[in-house]
Parts: C-alpha cells; structure tokens; sequence
C-alpha cells in the first residue's frame, strides 16, 4: 500500500543542532568572538519559523530557506551585538546549514528503506541544501521534493500532497516520516500515513521528543526499525 | 567553472524509439492489433512538440508530460482507427515512456561525471518518469529539475535558468547535455554552457544528429568521452 517515504529532514536525520554549533564557533571563534556556541545554534533555529510564518502568512513572497536563514542570521549577529562580521563570512556561515552531519542510522536505513520504496526529503530545506547534505551523507533519493518544488512551506498542506503526487501517488500510498508531531500531525491532516522517529537529543541532551502526541501509523527509534517494521 | 551537469533525456540518454516500440507491440499486439511499431513510435513522439507548445502558448495551463502523452495516445490510436483499446490498457501503455532504456554509454558515463559535478535531468518529463528511468537504468541524480520543477517546457528560459537556480549556480556554471541542437541554442540563449552528445540513429538507423548545427562548448560521441574531456 505504501509506495513511498518521504523525509523531514533538520533534527529527523541530522542533528542540526550539535553541527551549527560546531560550524559557528569553527567560523566565528578564530575572529575573537566568544559565544555559547549551543545557545548561538538554538537563537538562530528560534528565527526559523517566525520566518517561515512571513512566507506562509503572504506577507513575503516564497523564497528559499537560504535566503530566511541568511536573514535570520543578520538578526542574531545584530541581537548579540555583533556587527564586525563581513559578509563573505556570513555567506560562508549561513551555508553551514548545508554541512549538518546526520544521526548515525540515517545512512543505512535509507538504503534499507530504498529496496521497497521511493525516497525523498519533504522538507523546508531548499534544493541545493538538500544536495548538499545528500553528497556529505550518503543519502539516497529518487528526487528531491517538499518546500521549494511545492513554492510553500510546511505545515501547509500543499508541500505534502505535491510531494506525493510528483510521484504520482495518492496522499494514502505516501509516508511522512518526522521526529516532530506537529510535522506528523499536518501531514495526516493532508491524508498521507506517518511516521514518527524519536530523536530524543534533537534540542539538546534529553531535549526532544521521545514519543509523539498525534496519532501516528508508526513510532520507531531509528530509520532501520522503520525499515524493519516495513517489511524491508 | 562547471559545477554542474544537466541533461536532456528523451534521445541524449535513453532510446525512445526501441522502446516505445517494443512497448507498443508488447501491449497491443496480442489484443490482435498489428502495426508497424517503429511507425507507430514515430507518430506518437511527433505529437509531442505540438502538445508542448500548446502549454508554452499558453493555450493549455501547465501539466505533466503523462498527461499531453496520454491525450497524444488517443489521438494517435484514434488517427489509426484504433478505438478498442480499453482504458487501462491506454493507461499501462502511456507509461511505456517510465520504462525506456538507456543508451550503453550512460550509467557508467554519469558515475563518472558526478565524482566531479552536481548532476540532474533537465528533461520536459515529468519527475516521477525521470525517476522511474533513473531506477530503471542507474542514473545517479543529485535532484530531478527540469520541466516540472520549472512549471514550464523546454525549450523556454525558465527551465534551464531555473535548474541552475536550484544548485545556487550561475546559468555559466552550469552544463547542458543534450543530443539536439535546438536545445543547446536555447540553453545557450539563457546563459548555459552546452555539450552536444551524438546519438545518430535516435530516430531509426541513420537517423539522428552526428554533429552539433549550433555553437557548442564540447561536442562528443558519448557520456564517457564527455567525463574525459571535462577532465574526469
């Protein structure tokens, strides 16, 4: 029945959190600038969507998480009363974003899971984002969809629905597979089936969500339990 | 320079017209229908531009290349007084496009390139036929762009500038691989680099370009030559 899966992807396969905290302080450090790296990682994520909401709300046209989190970034730095960061710098550190590491059983869960299924990201990451931590990780997509090939940014419930029917399936025949049940919550709403992963670690040590608290088809600790309970 | 290499599909990496042939004749021969297939092929691909242009007009909103094949199907099977073919059937045999075979060259011609470039389809097919050939035939994407992503078909602007668009390039960073001089002047036109690959018997025995009648960048008689000439 189910044909595909489809991916959130920031904090469901990569720890978004523990990598921009190491590619700011690796970027902003050797300048003499001293912050709480983890703090400086969960400010900017904080900007994330509140800036979506712009585009969701019609009040900014779509454009591509790159340009928000570029953004985002310019508020942070201004908020922390850091203005000496040039801008090739900041280009430099608002790509950071496409050098996130994945959780450990990302990799092979996803080649578990592509011997059944389609694959692809469904996530508010832009193309090129997507690309890049593909090639850093050794992801395995048949394509990559969700915000900028729908023009809209999750929750809404076309980046689910365009995402199934580019592969030319009915919302039932999709999986929507995410570490948040919001995320989860939505996607059903839009008639996919889902998923939930617990990434227990996400916002920190013991800070993410362990369980989810929408009805979900399945709850898995890893993609290769998910493969697993799939059938692989 | 190059960061990354697109391509066009339909005669450039797959052999259309033996598979559509074969296809054909393995769905409606044993109906009791005899045709000449290769003839039948031809007719169904010379529907094709005329369909497209009807969305490039603006005559038609934007659909996928699955739709304009199925009503140039019909109007094929109609044009032969071919009226008994039933719906499924129909249905089964407008995805003979999804099962197309490569030509010997690329598989292996595009695992080389991608240990140097980003690679995509920029093709007028739709995202689910190009993954479909790609898991047909291991063709190792980075994304699927072209026409669907684009909501627009070649050979328009859009479609090249925005495929290079989703990789963060340059129209010059960018690489249009096609066996059709008609579409490396349009991607020449909005800024590309091109290479034209020969495939001269795409349209029968004989019957393809042998060399490029545009200005080109590189002109090569296969995918592996190309990886060697960009300095694979």
């Amino acid at each position: 029945m189910i044909k595909a899966c489809i991916f959130d992807v920031f904090g469901t396969l990569v720890d978004w959190r523990t990598s921009i905290a190491r590619e700011a302080q690796g970027i902003l450090s050797p300048l003499g600038i001293s912050l709480d790296w983890n703090a400086f990682a969960d400010a900017w994520r904080n900007q994330y969507q509140p800036a979506m909401e712009e585009v969701r709300s019609g009040r900014l046209p779509f454009s591509k998480l790159d340009v928000l989190h570029r953004r985002n970034l310019d508020v942070i730095l201004a908020a922390q009363g850091i203005d000496s960061v040039d801008e090739a710098t900041r280009r430099h550190l608002n790509l950071a974003w496409h050098r996130l590491d994945a959780w450990p059983d990302v990799a092979p869960g996803l080649n578990a899971l592509k011997k059944k299924f389609l694959l692809a990201p469904c996530s508010n990451g832009n193309i090129s984002l997507m690309v890049d931590l593909a090639r850093r990780n050794g992801f395995v997509w048949d394509a990559v969809l969700g915000a900028e090939v729908a023009h809209a940014y999750k929750p809404m419930a076309i980046v689910y629905t365009c995402a199934a029917a580019a592969f030319d399936l009915a919302p039932e025949q999709t999986l929507m597979v995410a570490a948040h049940s919001s995320d989860l919550a939505a996607a059903a709403a839009a008639g996919l089936r889902t998923a939930f992963v617990a990434r227990p670690h996400e916002m920190g040590p013991g800070l993410g969500e362990v369980a989810p608290a929408t009805r979900v088809d399945y709850a898995v600790n890893s993609l290769l339990e998910l493969a697993e309970r799939l059938g692989d």
